[in-house]
Formats: C-alpha cells, sequence, structure tokens
C-alpha cells in the first residue's frame, strides 16, 4: 500500500439511523438512497455546504455544516462503490449514464468506482474523473492514495464498501452521524463487525439540533 | 390483556452503543452488565437520580437527571428478565441471592421476574417485592399492569426481555440512551427486529453533552 505516514483514509458525514442502517431497503433509480434513505440526510440538506453543490448556495453554517464542510476539507481522492453510482446492476449497459450527480459532481478530484465490470474513465467537468476499478477494495486503495497526491482519500460509501475497509482495518478515520429515524431494513453499518476488537473507539461526539455526530478513529 | 386506557408499557433509560448493544458480551457476577457494559452507563451514574439510591445523595441536575427521574415516575410495577435479577441460570441454587440491589432495591413497587423456574415472592424493604413469573412475558404483563393499580409498568431489561416485548407490539414508549461507546459485541438491541414496521417512530430527541436521548413511540 503506497499510503504516506501523513494520509489517511477517511469516511466522513456518513449517516445511520438509530437502529444502525446507512440506507434503506429497496434501492433504486427513483429511491437511490433506499426506502426512506432520504429521513438519515435531514441535516446535512440544509446546510451550507450542501446549498453550495446542490442549491442556491446560501444554507445554514453551525455544527453540522462545520462537519459537513470539514468532510471535503484536505480530500485527493474519493472512492465508491459501484451502487453509490449507479442504479444498474451487471454489466454497463448504458454508457450515458455518468453518475447520480449531472455534468459537474461533488467531488472535484478523482473518484475510483468499484465494480466488477470494466469501463473507460469519464471526465467531468469541475475537476472529477470517474474510474472503474475491477481489482478490489485494496487495488483502489492504492490508486486513490497515489492520485491523492499526498491527500487523505474518502470513502463515500455505500455501507458495504465502507464495511469491506473496515473489516481490514484500513480506515483511519470515521465521522458518523446518527440521524433521530428508525429505518427497521437496509444496509446495516454494524452487523457482524466488532468494531472494538478491530480497534476502533469513540474519540469525539458533538450534538446538534438535528443529530449526534460521532468521530471514531483506530487506536493502533 | 387487563391494560387500562391511561396505562403505559415503558422502556426507560435504556442505554445503547453506537452499534446497538444493550449489554456487553459475557455476562456475569464480575461483569452483571458485560464486559465493558458499563461504559453504557456514564451518563446516568453522575446524576442525582442515581445518587439518591446508590450513592451519597447529591448529583447533578440537567437533561440526564431529567430524564433519569422521569423513568421512575408514575410507576407501579417493574418487569425484569432473570438475567437482570441474578447471575445465575437454570433453577434457583441459592436462596439467599436477593438480587444485585442489598435489602432496599431501587424500583419500591412489585418487580415480575420473568423466569423457567418458579420460586416463592421475596418481600424486600422500602416497598419492593420479587415475584417470579413462570407463564411467559404476557402473564408477567397482565400482572403487572393489575399491580400497577392504574399506573404504568416498566420493563426494566434485559436487551432480550425488551425485544420479545417489541416483537409483540406490547411497548408503548421508550426511553432510550446512545452512549458514545463501540461495545462490538454483546446483545444487540435492533438485530432482526424491524422496529418501522412494527409501528414505531422516533418521536423526540435531546442531546446532553454525554449522550443522545431519544423517546421511541408506538404510532398505531
Amino acid at each position: 500500500m503506497r499510503q504516506l505516514n501523513s494520509q489517511k483514509l477517511r469516511v466522513a458525514s456518513f449517516a445511520i439511523s438509530i437502529d444502525g442502517y446507512g440506507a434503506g431497503p429497496n434501492q433504486s433509480l427513483e429511491n437511490p438512497l433506499g426506502i426512506n434513505g432520504t429521513e438519515l440526510h435531514k441535516w446535512f440538506f440544509p446546510t451550507q455546504t450542501f446549498q453550495k453543490e446542490h442549491g442556491d448556495g446560501e444554507g445554514t453554517t453551525g455544527i453540522d455544516n462545520d462537519f459537513a464542510k470539514k468532510g471535503f476539507e484536505n480530500i485527493g481522492a474519493w472512492i465508491l462503490g459501484r451502487n453509490m453510482f449507479a442504479p444498474s446492476r451487471g454489466p454497463w449497459q448504458d454508457d450515458n449514464w455518468k453518475g447520480w450527480w449531472g455534468d459537474n459532481p461533488p467531488y472535484h478530484t478523482p473518484v475510483f468506482v468499484l465494480t466488477n465490470y470494466k469501463r473507460i474513465p469519464i471526465v467531468m467537468e469541475g475537476g472529477t474523473t470517474f474510474y472503474f476499478v475491477t481489482e478490489g477494495i485494496q487495488a483502489a486503495l492504492e490508486s486513490a492514495f497515489d492520485a491523492a497526491e499526498g491527500k487523505d482519500v474518502r470513502v463515500g460509501g455505500g455501507v458495504n464498501v465502507i464495511r469491506q475497509y473496515l473489516k481490514e482495518k484500513l480506515i483511519d478515520e470515521m465521522h458518523l452521524v446518527i440521524s433521530p429515524t428508525l429505518l427497521g431494513s437496509g444496509e446495516n453499518l454494524f452487523a457482524n463487525i466488532d468494531l472494538r476488537s478491530l480497534g476502533y473507539l469513540c474519540t469525539e461526539q458533538v450534538r446538534s439540533d438535528n443529530a449526534t455526530h460521532l468521530k471514531i478513529e483506530k487506536s493502533n
């Protein structure tokens, strides 16, 4: 792994429900976050950080925005699961699909998309290029650290991808947000992962009116 | 069920970890809350409500204490699982065991202990009497509502007992406390229970410096 000492693999602004779900069930084109999944992100949508990219440029400041903003700082590359990039499964059928985000996605860095199916890179506006990695999470991480040129790498999700990196103790720092909702089913971040035994600790807790922000760090 | 309209079955001050565990693994005489289980209750121990029963009578006031105090208000009877009452398993071997709490337990009401093994009631100081119920959760609840004489019934735990009542949609109101720790393993409150489909909603969220307090209510 060509991770420089100063480089971290980070998860940020990752919202879960009270019962531990990071996405609702039945993800689809209509419900990219799964059924009721938008309830996880009510803390995020009003923030200035979100509104600058996707809204009218205004938006709230304060605790929620501070965390949202910090999640984009010093990030040199992203890693996403296939399902974060596209609603489709299996071989790529539609080369016109370039993600959910329009011509200028909110990443502005190289983005490594984990998939089982090869596809040529897509150069977008604003500095985002999507690379498709078929050699697994270690290969994606190595490419991302290289591409980040000394900066950190952020894993955007989904739950399944974050779980894979956690199980290998590759994530250095995780900012979780507990939103006050019960999803009941979907993709659970914690099921059958013993984060404590893996060496993860909660090192910070900050509460806003909308959510509970937690910092999880690897102790070794 | 002889539940009066005004009577509720409540869970209160029930603390869980970020990853959903309401007790650590390997409960024993030395670790009644399971390994690292005391970390769940750091918000509770300093409160005036706890200190009045178990400490020097002083203690903190504020959000945490307000919730802790409310959990004891209008309670006419308690239900506990066998493991909340004793570290032993199987047939009762030691009739001298009268719970963890000394001669004057903090309940001050009838307490119905769910067990598979009959035992005669134990009258304690301060109004607490332990009754041992071998006919299951419905029978215990009926007896508790009767004994509560119009007041509410509180399920003290453990996780397994609360889960049984949740699955039957018998719990009306649940005050959960998320403590900022990862237990990694133990007894998970949410695993394989779809609280949303059962009709439960998060209706209130209040955050203190130590924990996140959530109110969960049955919507129907």
